[in-house]
């Protein structure tokens, strides 16, 4: 996470903290290990260690969410009627961002650290560097309801699986003070915060 | 399939349909592709050929949506407070069966074909040889909603990289007459039939 850390302090400096993008490296899809193994050691993890994880694996983890893997711009998560309404955003201890899946790249949306928001009451999930949000929006489905549910559960479980097949853990969590982490990442009123995810290195 | 429908004619000459159980082979979880690979992979398919699928095949599809990977019964897929109301249908040309993750094993629901039910209008569908479906009991939730839909989406996305791995196609499907569909499974009134899926080999 250096380079984050270097971009919040250039932010800090006096660049544009809204409208910068940082152009996350390109993901390596080389990762070994198999979706058959990925399934077998997917578990909940609610206890982490304080160890940093790399700018590497955050843009791995980041294409496993809702990637691009097709020239037209379709994703490796599938979204009811197309409507690729699913936003992902990290929080770490310097910056909150949302993944731009186009460009591969983040953009700063504030320079705090909302962890302690996510995190709440469950105190052992509050270590891990990095959360990752799921965000749906709902009005892309008019009176219809659960599709945005659906279309995060999609990638809900490529982050659990993404993180299992990289030696991390991870625990998808519905439980948080919506109301703050809305304010947060500046959502509109039909944009639903659906789950977060604590990703970081096992404390075991 | 064919000891499905050796299930299927043994069934037709007497035996107790409703109670029967059939003990599929185990999973074969040396399929060698990997995580990333199923993500670049996955897209939706929606014409299929009519070659079947062997239940090799199907051990590992069933397997990978609510298989247990844990000896305390828990699962490849979370759910929401642990609750695992998602169950698992398989619709063949012979039978309707119910998947049983801890036994791995099939229950017929019923001897018929109900995959016109499930494909509807979209006829292109119509030539999978078999479809998953995946029912979430609402009634686990308490007035609480979106759960069972989110959950649903862990199971789909499952189904989605593991026939990506497997070299088959699949589209998870919202559109149905769930009525018709709820009635052939034998359904109670708050168990939501979320999604269906069609599995086959690609028609291209």
């Amino acid at each position: 996470m250096k380079k984050i850390m270097f971009l919040a302090i250039s932010l800090l400096c006096g660049m544009n903290a809204i409208a910068q993008e940082y152009k996350l490296q390109a993901p390596d899809k080389n990762v070994s290990t198999t979706l058959f193994e990925a399934l077998q050691n997917r578990h909940s993890v609610r206890d982490f260690s304080t160890k940093e994880i790399t700018e590497a694996q955050l843009s791995n983890l980041l294409w496993a969410t809702i990637g691009v893997n097709r020239e037209d711009g379709r994703m490796v998560a599938p979204t009811a009627m197309n409507r690729q309404e699913v936003s992902v955003y990290v929080a770490t201890k310097d910056a909150t961002c949302l993944y731009n899946p186009k460009e591969h790249s983040l953009t700063v949306i504030n320079m705090e650290d909302i962890r302690p928001i996510l995190t709440g009451r469950q105190t052992s999930v509050g270590n891990a560097p990095i959360f990752l949000i799921i965000v749906s929006d709902s009005s892309k489905f008019g009176d219809s309801t659960g599709f945005a549910e659906l279309d995060a559960g999609y990638v809900s479980q490529n982050i659990c699986l993404a993180a299992a097949a990289m030696g991390l853990g991870t625990v998808p969590r519905a439980m948080m003070d919506r109301d703050a982490v809305k304010k947060a990442l500046n959502l509109g009123e039909k944009q639903l915060v659906v789950l977060n995810h604590p990703i970081g290195y096992p404390n075991e």
